[in-house]
């Protein structure tokens, strides 16, 4: 395979502080923040060349990303990578024996459909497969 | 800016193991290893597209890897991103208000000039700038 890094995910506490933080870090705007309720964040969109930046702030204390910075601390929580069929990929990495956290590509953020990879048989990295809803 | 994400750093524990396990999920094979000794690490890369994938195992118990697994476990380290100067990007962050890890750029792997930026004052985010040594 060869595909692209779509986007790198990182978990902060509040957007509004991360968001101008990030703007004077990678010295770019953020273009786009949308809210994904079924997954409880709030995201804030950056672009390097053709990778994204995805700030991931939780909507609410009890959702995945809340819980990672709770655990984890804020930091880098995914890598997404943009594959031409996800349920293809999908099965491929099941023959492979990887685990993945959804049985079937749900809606994400950025008109995607997602799925996660589980990061125990990863070396703890969070992986994302990610396909464009045309 | 517009930096290209160069390479995502993952942390792991054996690149004996974790060489094999990346490239069945990159179905992509491992194209060149490296080790750094001013920096503990036997690094391994693969490359998705135009961003690499760069495995770091500590070569050392001491390391800075050994460090970050002890602490946090294994996965995502860093993201590195490439510059064109990396003498006017420390200084551009400087003046910002961001804490640079080293004073002046050092030799990485890869045949790379490197910097790290503190991830206190990034979200948790380790950031690399990269400059490619001709």
């Amino acid at each position: 395979m060869d595909y692209k890094v779509e986007h790198i995910g990182i978990a902060v506490k509040d957007l509004d502080t991360s968001i101008p933080l990030f703007e004077q870090l990678l010295g770019s705007p953020c273009y786009k923040t949308e809210s994904v309720d079924s997954e409880a964040v709030n995201t804030a969109f950056f672009l390097q060349q053709s990778t994204k930046i995805e700030l991931l702030e939780s909507s609410n204390p009890e959702g995945p990303i809340a819980k990672f910075i709770n655990k984890k601390g804020e930091g880098m929580h995914h890598i997404a990578f943009e594959v031409p069929d996800i349920v293809a990929e999908m099965e491929r990495l099941k023959k492979l024996g990887f685990t993945l956290l959804n049985e079937t590509p749900k809606k994400g953020a950025d008109n995607k459909l997602i799925c996660f990879v589980h990061p125990k048989v990863t070396n703890g990295v969070l992986i994302e497969l990610c396909q464009s809803i045309d």
